[in-house]
């Protein structure tokens, strides 16, 4: 039977998951949003962020209170300490995925993306994807396996990152310098998206086994 | 006299007042060599990088420590919590700072920076460097009054970056694509190292007021 500091504990780790589980979709939804233009799905997501923030500050009230009520040491104290993190980690994802959906309302009726820079986003956005429902399993389960797996998923979404940039680059490049500037900032949120996932799962895996996951430089 | 308990949590606050200096240093030092194209500095700031995340992770273990020996609660719980969450803001700072000089070396012996927008650089790198420095007062001694003037910096340095945007995309710009993307990015780590600092300066606002600095949306 679980005692009831770990069911709170639990249900905090189910609030990280739900977190998780609504990044995803608002990354996905973004992306859709931006290769689509479609407004009403980008509005959707720049309104879901609340919803993200609200369940961050509410998790991080209730890890804080958890601690001054149990007063725990050890592996329960530093699985708090890294709850904190993990939830500051998916709020900020939230706010990426929210910056690219407000990238497709800024360009809107237009799309954002050229049509040669479409297929790269289009696989920026399954990489990203994977990656986050990959970390949904490491936090829901503490799956070390897929915590290290994440690791060549982030190679692959830098290296799409440097085919776009080679791409807006390259001598076939005439969409101009705005798109330019669109393009290079939102590679760089598909790629600090990927970056929080990996950071998430590494610290999981630390948490789980005690030692640090290998840290690509 | 102090207990040991609030001497530990002193020596924490040293040691984020410590990383703050560290921080500015480093963003001044990479601008620096960002307009002036030397690789020595350059270089100089991407080794102190290390010793940034050096503290970072001491000062992490010493906290979670010190919760786990002397179960604080109520406003220490609280003060210790922002402490875990400011070293992490501070140490982001040290990336972006780490990435302005990873763009001097990458286009040594050149200058990323053209002649047109070497003043508005230099007015980022003057907010940025104003801003850490008050967020440093706001760490060192609780300074509610500091903690709010940093929203007009911050507001100064988004015009800033609005305007760096936008003599990109003037009918004046003539350095092309590869010195739009590089300003893009280094506009973006400007701004966010700003952000950052903000962040921190609300973040100890709260801990002293138990109110929440007015967020701009």
């Amino acid at each position: 039977m679980r005692d009831i500091f770990h069911e709170e504990l639990d249900a905090i780790n189910g609030g990280l998951v739900q977190m998780s589980l609504l990044v995803r979709e608002a990354f996905s939804d973004a992306t859709k949003a931006l290769l689509t233009s479609d407004l009403a799905l980008a509005e959707k997501v720049i309104a879901a962020d609340a919803a993200i923030d609200d369940i961050y500050h509410e998790l991080d009230a209730r890890t804080i209170n958890l601690i001054a009520r149990q007063q725990p040491v050890a592996t329960d104290l530093r699985t708090l300490v890294s709850s904190l993190r993990i939830s500051a980690d998916l709020e900020r994802m939230g706010d990426l995925a929210h910056h690219i959906a407000k990238t497709a309302r800024m360009r809107y009726p237009n799309c954002a993306v050229p049509d040669v820079l479409t297929n790269i986003i289009t696989a920026m956005d399954k990489e990203g994807s994977g990656i986050s429902e990959k970390m949904t399993t490491v936090i829901q389960y503490g799956d070390t396996v897929r915590a290290l797996e994440v690791d060549k998923d982030d190679d692959e979404m830098d290296r799409l990152h440097r085919e776009l940039i080679a791409t807006l680059l390259g001598d076939s490049w005439d969409h101009g310098i705005e798109t330019a500037i669109d393009m290079t900032l939102l590679g760089r949120y598909y790629e600090r998206f990927s970056d929080h996932a990996v950071s998430i799962a590494h610290r999981i895996y630390f948490v789980v086994t005690g030692e640090y996951a290998v840290e690509k430089s």
